[in-house]
C-alpha cells in the first residue's frame, strides 16, 4: 500500500498535465464535430471515475469516489473551466449516463431473482409503505409549517413528497460492490425501492393535481396506478413464460455469446422503454428485465473455449482428477450473462455517477439560511427512512433503514416538477437539492461500514445459499 | 440445420408481430421522452442485426446480413413507416453507430500489432498508392469525359476522388469474422487502408481547393499532410513508450478488470478525438490506439477466478497432468483486453452496419440512366482497386485486391463534400452513393468465398504463428 501510493498520485498528476495540454491548445478553440467531442468527454469522465476509485484506499465504496469526482469536476466550472458546462450539456454524454443507470439496474436484476424477491415481498411492502408515509407526514405537517411558516399548503405537500423517494441505484451499487446482493436486507431494500417508485408515481400525480387544479383527478389517478401495477405483474408473468421461448428462437439462428448478449440487452432496453411509457422510471423496467432473465433460460448458448483445452489436458489423468476438473469446467460452462454485461457496465455505469455528481452546484453552500434549512430537511429525510427499517423483521434493520435513505435522481425529479408548477421557490428548490445530495453522499460510506460488520459466518452462509 | 430453420423463422414472425403491436398502439402516438425512445430504437436495431445473422445459413458473412437488414429497414420508410425516419435522425443512435465503428477499429487494432504491420509496410504503401492512383485516373480522365461529356473538370476531379477511398471497416470485419486478421493479406489491406485515409485527406483538400478557388493552397496542404503523418508516427512512438507507464499507474489504483478495460477504452476514445482534430477519421485514431496496446503492457491486472479453482482441483494429480492443466490456465491467465472489449463490440458494432444500410435510398433505383452510370462507375471502382492487389507481392493478390474494394462511409464523405461545393448535381451524387453501396455489398460475400478457399494447411500455419 505504502509503495503504491506515490505511483497512483503520479498518475493523477500526469493526467492533470495531459488535460491541461489538451484544453490549452488551439485544438480546444477549434470548432469540431460534436460526436468527436463526445468521444473526448466520455474518455475524461471514465478516467476521472477510475481516479475516484482511489477512495478504496480509505475503505470507502467506489461509487462515493465517482460521485465526489463528479462534484469536483462540476466545481471546476466555478473556477472558469468552460468545458465543464459543455460536458453537462452534451446530449450524448447525458444519454450514456441514463443508459448506465439502466444497465446497472439490469445487472442488479440479473443477480436477483423472482423467487427470492417473492420471499421478502410482504416485508418489502411494509418497509416501502412506512418509508413513504413517515417522511411525507414529517415533511408536510412538521418541517414545512414549523420552519417555513406562512407558505401555502401545496408547498408543504411538495416538500413532504420530495422526501418520499428512494434511489435504488446508489444502494444497489453499494450492495453489489460488497458482494451482498443475495442478503435478505438487500432484497428487501430492492423490493421496497421498486414499490416506492410506484408509490412515488402516485404521490407525484396527486400533489401535482392538487397544486395545479386544487383537487385530485381520481379517474386519472386510478389509471396511473393500474398501469404501473399491470406493467410489473405483466412483465414478470410474460418474462417467465417467454424467456425459454426467446432462448430457443434466437439460439436457432446462432449460438454465440454475441446472440445471447444481444437478446438480453434488447429485452432490457425494451422493458425500460415500456416502463417509461406508462410513467415509471426506465430503470424499473430494466430491473424487471434482469429479474426475469434467469441463466436457466439461456442454456442453449455457447461454452467457452477453455473447456475443450482442459478436457484434452486431463485426458490421461486419473479418474478422480478428471472428475474434479470437469466439475470446475461445468461451473464455468457458459459465459454467464453477468460476465457479458459486466464490461458494458464498466463502461457506462461510472458515467451515470460522475454526471450525478456534476449536477451539484457548490454555490448554494454560500447562503447560511439555506444550509440550515437543508440540514434540518436532511435530518428528517434520514429519520423518516430509518424508521421504515423497523418493518423489515428479523434481519439487520439498520442496513435496511440506511439502504432506503438515498434520494438520488428520484428526489430531484420532485424538485424540478415543484419548481415548474411554481410551488417551490429558488431557495426551497436548492434546499431539496442539497437534501438529495446529503442523503446520497452519506449513505455509501455508512452502508459499507454496516456491511463490513456483518459477521464472517453469515457471509459464508449467504455465499453457500447463492 | 433442417430442424432449426422453422424455429428461426418463427422467431422472425414473432418479432414482427411484437413490432406491429408496439407501433400500432396508442403508445406509439404518445409523445415521450427522447432518451426512452432511443432505448427502443437501439433494441430494434440490435435485434434486427441478429436476425440478419440468418445469412450465415447461406454461408454469407454476418456483416452483409446486418447491412441488408439495414437496407430493408430503410425500405420500410417507403412503405410509410414513419419510425424509420425517426431512427435515422436520432442523434443518440447515430452517435452509438459512430462509437461502434470506433470500437470495431479498436478491436481490429488490438488483434494486429506494430511489428507485423511494419513487416508488410512497403507492400501496404505500394498497394495504397496504386489503389488511389488507378481509380483516380480512370475516374477523372476516362469515366468522366466519356460518360458525362460537357461537364466541368472539377466535376470529373470529384468523380475520380470519390473512387479513391477505402473503407477499412467492412473488410476488417470480414477478415475478423473469418479469424484471418493475422494473415499477411489482412495486414497489408489494413495498412494500405490507413495510408489511404491519409492520402484521401490530401486529395480531398486538393480537389476542394481547386473546385472552390480554382487553385491549390500549397502551404495549407503541406500542414495537413504533416499533421496527419505526425499524428500516426507520434501516436505509435508515444504509445510504445507510454503504455507500460499507464499500466503501472492505473494498476497502482486498482488491479480489477474494470480498470484495465477503462484505461484501454479511454485511450481509444482520446486517440479517436485527436485524429478527428487533425482531420483524419476518428476510426484511424482508434485503430492506432488498438495497435499500440499490447497485452504485454497490461500484465499488472487480474487473473480470473477459474484459475484458483483449477489449481485446487489438480492438487493431488500426477505431475504431468498438473503441468498440462497449468499450461492451459496460464494461457487464460488474464482476462484479455479483447475479451473485455468484445461485449461492447457486440452491442455497438452492429448499430453501425445497420445504420449504414439504412442510409441507402432505394428510390434512386427508379431511374435507368442513373443505374447505368452507377454500374459503369462501380465497374471502374472495382477494377481500379483490383489492380492495386498486384503490388502485394507473394500473397493471395485477389484477397488484397478485393479487400481494397469497399468504399463505405469514406466514399460517401466525398460525395457529400462535392454536393456541398456544387460540383456534383443530384444525379451524380446518387450515382456515387450507388457505387459506394455496390462496392460495399459485393465485397463481403466475395471475400468470404476467397478466404474459404485458403488451404487448410495455410490456416493452421497462421494460427501457429499467431
Amino acid at each position: 500500500m505504502r509503495r503504491a501510493a506515490p505511483r497512483a498520485s503520479s498518475a493523477l498528476v500526469a493526467c492533470a498535465a495531459l488535460a491541461a495540454v489538451l484544453f490549452s491548445s488551439d485544438a480546444w478553440a477549434a470548432g469540431s464535430d460534436a460526436s468527436a467531442r463526445s468521444f473526448l468527454w466520455i474518455a475524461v469522465i471514465i478516467v476521472a471515475a477510475k481516479l475516484g476509485a482511489l477512495v478504496e484506499r480509505v475503505r470507502q465504496p467506489v461509487v462515493l469516489g465517482e460521485i465526489v469526482v463528479g462534484v469536483l469536476l462540476g466545481g471546476l466550472a466555478l473556477a472558469g473551466f468552460g468545458f465543464v458546462d459543455e460536458i453537462r450539456s452534451d446530449a450524448v454524454v447525458r444519454f450514456l449516463g441514463e443508459l448506465g443507470a439502466v444497465v446497472l439496474l439490469f445487472q442488479i436484476g440479473l443477480e436477483s431473482n423472482v423467487r427470492s424477491m417473492r420471499r421478502v415481498g410482504p416485508r418489502a411492502l411494509s418497509v416501502a409503505a412506512i418509508g413513504v408515509a413517515a417522511p411525507f407526514v414529517l415533511g408536510t405537517y412538521l418541517v414545512g409549517p414549523v420552519l417555513l411558516p406562512g407558505m401555502s399548503f401545496a408547498t408543504y405537500l411538495f416538500l413532504g413528497a420530495a422526501l418520499t423517494a428512494t434511489s435504488v441505484g446508489i444502494t444497489g451499487r453499494v450492495f453489489r460492490d460488497a458482494g451482498m446482493l443475495q442478503r435478505p436486507e438487500a432484497q428487501i431494500v430492492l423490493g421496497a425501492a421498486v414499490i416506492d417508485d410506484v408509490l412515488g408515481l402516485v404521490i407525484l400525480a396527486v400533489v401535482s393535481s392538487i397544486a395545479s387544479k386544487g383537487a385530485v383527478d381520481a379517474a386519472g389517478l386510478g389509471i396511473t396506478v393500474l398501469q404501473a401495477l399491470g406493467f410489473l405483474a405483466g412483465a414478470l408473468a410474460l418474462g417467465q413464460a417467454g424467456a425459454p421461448w426467446l432462448n430457443r428462437g434466437f439460439a436457432a439462428i446462432n449460438r454465440g455469446a454475441g446472440m445471447k448478449f444481444t437478446v438480453a440487452i434488447a429485452l432490457c432496453l425494451a422493458f425500460a422503454y415500456v416502463a417509461h411509457l406508462i410513467g415509471l422510471a426506465p430503470i424499473v423496467g430494466a430491473f424487471a428485465a434482469g429479474l426475469i432473465l434467469d441463466e436457466v433460460h439461456f442454456r442453449n448458448f455457447d461454452a467457452p473455449h477453455i473447456r475443450d483445452e482442459l478436457i484434452a489436458a486431463v485426458g490421461e489423468a486419473d479418474a478422480r482428477t478428471r472428475d474434479r476438473v470437469m466439475r470446475v469446467v461445468e461451473r464455468h460452462r457458459v459465459r454467464h450473462l453477468e460476465d457479458l454485461v459486466e464490461p458494458v457496465g464498466h463502461f457506462l455505469v461510472p458515467i451515470f455517477f460522475v454526471l450525478a455528481g456534476m449536477q451539484v452546484n457548490l454555490e448554494v453552500l454560500d447562503d447560511p439560511s439555506t444550509v440550515a434549512l437543508a440540514a434540518a430537511l436532511t435530518a428528517v429525510a434520514i429519520a423518516g427512512k430509518l424508521v421504515s427499517g423497523l418493518a423489515a423483521g428479523s434481519v439487520n434493520r439498520w442496513i435496511v433503514g440506511w439502504g432506503m435513505v438515498p434520494r438520488g435522481e428520484v428526489g430531484l425529479i420532485f424538485a424540478f416538477v415543484g419548481k415548474d408548477l411554481g410551488v417551490l421557490d429558488d431557495q426551497l428548490f436548492s434546499t431539496i437539492v442539497m437534501m438529495v445530495i446529503g442523503t446520497t453522499l452519506i449513505t455509501p460510506p455508512l452502508l459499507a461500514l454496516l456491511l463490513r460488520r456483518v459477521p464472517k459466518e453469515a457471509r459464508a452462509l449467504d455465499a453457500a445459499r447463492a
